[in-house]
């Protein structure tokens, strides 16, 4: 059995993955650390009772590496760079959570995050953890940066179209809804019950942390410098993220043929589900779940496609697909425990 | 007091209609029609015991109109049409909550609602009820054509930038949420609390009967021939509609010059509400109220506009605007009971 | 117009108490005090654009004094008593919707919210503001402890019961759900949506400080002295308390009888609304409304009624009955703008 | 591979029973009927689309049976007992989620569901399949009647404490509240999402048909004959169900002694989970798991003891526990898939 080591197991990321670890039949999680006072885990999640026996506590990355043979980081930005060497130094494997290592370019993180990036060097080994995308660098990898959750759901639903050519890339455009549990576990009164569960509304238009990884990784799929258009949006609901995407057409097309052209990109992909014409995916139906459904339709008449991609944000945008990843990293059923 | 009669009061638009008229201070509702067995409102509605007195049942045109001044209809398509010859040849004043007198092309309306219009006369008579297009007529009409919620939405949203030019007619984008009251009160499984509560996704894609009157309406504001893009989606909420519009410019336009183009354009109506620069609408400052809130955001460099319009589908989108639809008729003051 | 001024107004009772005055043909609200930077009130709650231009701030009680003829205290326990002596002695009349005035004994007021009592004086003049009970009272009274919104459920459902002695008063059992704005607004992440959703829960089971209320009125009503078990669960929805109340009878007593006594009881009580055989209480029938809705049965084979109440924890029990007693004291209709 | 049959898929336990077995490492399921136009299940269930290949469609028993060695009913009562015989006949294992063989006196069956009983021979092979009470008795039968998921959640909660003799069985309280997908997936106008969202009620106060199956099992369990007072609640969640059992005491008893007893009765009981003094179950802790959570205290002034059970509804209280069931009856590990 793999021995798993968890840091940040206070988050919905982090409880998320022992939900999924513990169902893992090549895994054995035996560390968990967060940032509180040192108690049975047991004490932070009731509905762990009976199935996971340790304790939680304040560990260092030290620590930690000595009790497990790889280690999920489900912590903020900023935290995760000052562990990772300290880990991958210590022979461990790493999947990072947080966007530290996702950016290529450490001027577009350090832009976009405010902070002076410290290990650079890490950047290079590290794999952008899209495994639709990066299958062959993931096995090779020790450091994963998972990917975010809407770059997640936007990139899945965009680059068979790019790759082929078929999209205007400057005018590309995301109108993404979230779950709430997006926002994380530190309570605010935005996000207290009362608050939201009347409430839909657009936040950080045009400016979310989550755009240069969209960008990066749609660049690289069309060859041209892709700079999207990004309208998140908070709904009234746990988890899912539902994302509509508007490409403008420079090249003639109809639905039937879009859809053959998303079904062979991912025709080997488990987690991705292309749906059938006139049927759009629904958060409902990947909740709890590490897929990735997409519908689209075409209005060549409007040279518009619409495509949409339904994701659980705390799956196959965060924990189930770190999972995916540490399967391919290990050489495990890609689907095990998801 | 003005004697109020309501036919389809057992729909959420109907409900609305005796929330808000029994707070105003000019009206009296005097005649409750629904297709059930005749029976106290309150057995119906038992919110409203001990607030209204009143039986509600299977009543004709002719029955309701011998107790009313003012009829509101909140029926279905093609039941209207109906209903309304009757209304205005005795002489009442008719707001209908209905598509059937909306759009001014009786072929358009055949085409997207599949049924044959039978009273193309009173489409001339028809004013279509939007009080801050559309006032003066609202006020000489004896029958309102009651917007529909989505185009509500929308037009409040597009108007002032699309009248002043700004605007690529060809490339209106709106992604519009909205709440599942929106979706009525017949019983269906996809609408049981257990299926929405963690569903979020499109719908009618592009294919949405509100379209032809956005259409209408935008082309009339811009002079030219508008065809928008309209994707709606539910969303797992009681109430509640956020349009995001993407607009592509075809002019220069910052974002103060744009806020300020829509505060001068809406500055003599109260229920339209241009948010500060930064500051975008949420659904639950609208709730059970007729403003529409408007925030938006320029981006120059991808000349794009972001209009953000909120509104609570059954008040501003239906049952709120049909009352001030009323007040304006009978010189009331525009905000009385709302 | 008289003048009305609300401190606490950060709060969910101080938000109801803003949407049911200003919807009231007497008064007028004035001022306005919180706990934050004095901004315009449009900051904090942006559904109050348009409707109410005044700044919200850190008041003093004699700032607030002179702007108000009558003020609402919408405050914690402990931090009233220190506000109604300034301002009755500035001759304002005062509804404290905390807890400071409600306990005749101080003693017991001491003993469950441990704190000192500074103001024993003000006990003795503040009449507890259940206007059911204590109608004539309130009129001439310059100083409302109105009840808590459990104790409101629970009260009025046992009353004509117990004074009728039927009951034996020493195993009463109230289970009640309340919604979720009764626990206040201060962020916590037991309050968050996403812990919400899915939890329904029972807290502070035979030790909540409403319990104390409960006994003090309940002992009155039946001669006896009660002392309640009281079961408080939260409910994963914004408002509205449903409390489900056992009584052992000790007299024969059938379900017919009882409901008399009820309407007989509440017989001239506009917010009251007993029910008929065979129909329970919904929340939703009492949502933003003043209503206390009452059903109950009978099963004489066990000796037991099982009486319901429904209330708007924020309107029957906290916001709406303090203006109930507003009216109540300055001779208003006794639904003004409920 | 045992071959799993499920028929009745098309409800919630239906659906639960794929989502469980679709993970368990020793079943696989083989046929899937429901009262719909055969489909692939995919269609029924877009959530399932990569998962399982099966059609689903009205097949006779018959059918399901050839594909089968263990069948699960998730039908409505009356339609189970057609089924049952024809089954067993076959040699197949039956667990039957209706409430067809719960009863063991076939009159009482009669009185309650208002249907002639037509398969009284079956009613005495039949095991109720509470595993807690007859693990030995299911290990060895053929035909496991699902116990009801309020029974299951009252049962749990009582039996220690009734089998040591410490209550007075003619006064029990059983103050349930449940999640909406225990009212089923019939639409209906009460369960859509804009009705359910702001309510909560009780219904069928002390006249619900899982009464008789309480009194039943804690009559055994106590030697006497019980009757308890039962009053089900409907909460606006989707899943979960809270039992507040309020039990009078005929001994003496304390909180530290009772908790004790449960932990004893329980101590070998991986489902059933005892909470420490002061901590109260709560339904997110058990949502999609199949534990039972259980708190309690005493209070000996009163001479009473409050019980608290948690369990979800579709799973302790129906597929969870049915799975938990067929483990036992084929010696699986008893978690196995759960």
């Amino acid at each position: 059995m793999l021995k798993i080591g968890i840091m940040g197991t206070s988050g919905y990321a982090g409880e998320e993955l022992l939900k999924i670890l513990l169902r893992h039949p090549e895994a054995k999680i035996t560390a968990v650390a967060a940032k509180i006072d040192t108690a049975h885990i047991g004490k932070l999640y009731p509905w762990l009772n009976g199935m996971l026996d340790l304790e939680c506590g304040d560990m260092s990355a030290e620590e930690v590496s000595k009790k497990c043979d790889c280690v999920f980081l489900a912590l903020p930005h900023k935290v995760s760079m000052q562990f990772v060497p300290v880990l991958l130094k210590a022979g461990k494997k790493v999947i990072d959570l947080s966007a530290d290592f996702r950016l290529r370019d450490a001027g577009v993180y350090e832009k976009w995050y405010e902070v002076k990036h410290e290990c650079h060097e890490y950047i290079k080994k590290a794999v952008y953890g899209l495994p639709e995308l990066y299958r062959t660098d993931i096995k090779k990898t020790d450091l994963v940066a998972n990917p975010g959750c809407y770059p997640t759901s936007v990139i899945l639903g965009c680059v068979p179209l790019l790759k082929k050519g078929f999209i205007e890339t400057d005018s590309i455009i995301c109108d993404s809804k979230s779950g709430v549990s997006g926002a994380g576990r530190v309570p605010a009164q935005a996000l207290m019950f009362t608050e939201i569960q009347n409430s839909f509304r657009a936040y950080k238009v045009n400016s979310h942390r989550h755009m240069p990884e969209m960008d990066q990784e749609l660049s690289v799929a069309s060859g041209a410098s892709v700079s999207v258009n990004f309208t998140p949006h908070l709904a009234p609901m746990e988890r899912g993220i539902l994302s509509t995407i508007y490409l403008k057409l420079k090249k003639k097309l109809d639905t039937k043929s879009a859809l053959q052209l998303y079904k062979d990109f991912y025709k080997k992909e488990y987690f991705v589900r292309v749906m059938d014409k006139g049927i759009f995916p629904d958060t409902k139906n990947v909740a709890r779940s590490n897929f990735c459904d997409i519908g689209l339709q075409v209005f060549p008449e409007k040279s518009l496609a619409i495509v949409m991609t339904a994701i659980d944000n705390l799956v196959k945008g965060a924990s189930g697909q770190a999972v995916q990843n540490m399967n391919i990293m290990y050489g495990f059923e890609e689907k095990a425990g998801l």
